[in-house]
């Protein structure tokens, strides 16, 4: 049959559960939010290091891959902020109907902005995680030095320091990384996927 | 251990490396370009049902999910269309840097902003596939009833009727709808992949 008549324009599609079937996990968004030093990277790599042993499919969204990429055309006032976090909801969405469990690491300092991302995402699918240390202990880390620049004003609209951070207040899940080690967290964040059924080993 | 101070800044991330060989195929871009009504998204829904079907990991990246989505405040003007394909090209390239085959389809009628795309992605992982129509043809198809309203004046810069398309001139492949049936179509992208050494059966 050689003619464009015979495309046929209602096909069934590959749906989220033949994924979900053939990866053996759910797929599932992890959003890290917390202060700059917090540990959000460092358990993401971790999560999706142990996630993936595990045989999942895992893909970490973070200032790495978006800010340069995606959101490279975006800066950091409140507005630009909030499309930042808005089009890492989109992207993360997208993700999930991959069958991803796919990791969010940003700060995500503004409760409107997390619940929006939330919204996009089927209940039950949206774990959002607060990854919490005190300031001080993020000035003490201060892994980037972005707190030094910042207390000396090259750096305007920090978080933390001169633009705020609104802590969850009913988060699926708080770790602690002032008292909780990588591992531990991560273990944390694991068990949670479990409970919420997104992986069943 | 209990403190902050364990955490560990260098860690081995997963590579791709590591998800492609797990995969069992290589990820990459198939970019479909052409008409409205030239056949993108019916080849797109058919290129992932097979690929699936082989055991591939795929997305879709189409005018549902980014329009409604990511892209819900761009509009159709040329600096827009720039921006909309230049946020689709990005989220392409996290799709592979993620182990997948995905599969965008979408007019994209500029040269310069599907070589933007093909340049964030490493050589030899962009497959850029004209789907070829003629307009008369894509008129009578007009499977969503766009074309009459754009010649009725109802749709401002409708590629094709108001608006330019450049035809690709060195893509990989030129898959020609009027001469192809769905099928045909697929299997030539398909070998196309094989040849590109992204899949291997």
């Amino acid at each position: 049959m050689k003619h464009a008549t015979n495309i046929t324009w209602h096909q069934s599609k590959v749906n989220l559960e033949d994924i979900e079937r053939k990866n053996g996990h759910k797929g599932c968004v992890v959003w890290l939010t917390g202060l700059s030093g917090s540990g959000k990277s460092t358990i993401a790599v971790e999560l999706e290091k142990q996630l993936f042993a595990f045989g999942c499919h895992t893909f970490i969204l973070d200032g790495d891959n978006i800010r340069h990429g995606l959101n490279n055309n975006l800066g950091f006032s409140p507005v630009d902020r909030e499309e930042n976090i808005r089009r890492i909801g989109e992207v993360a969405k997208l993700f999930r109907a991959g069958g991803f469990i796919v990791i969010t690491a940003f700060i995500s300092p503004y409760k409107k902005d997390r619940l929006a991302a939330r919204e996009l995402i089927d209940e039950g699918h949206f774990i959002e995680v607060y990854v919490r240390c005190s300031l001080d202990e993020c000035e003490n880390r201060d892994p980037k030095g972005l707190y030094k620049k910042a207390k000396a004003g090259l750096i305007p609209d920090f978080t933390g320091i001169s633009a705020p951070y609104e802590e969850p207040d009913n988060c699926e899940l708080v770790v602690d990384t002032e008292q909780l080690s990588v591992l531990e967290s991560t273990q944390l964040i694991i068990k949670e996927l479990y409970n919420k059924g997104i992986i069943d080993h």
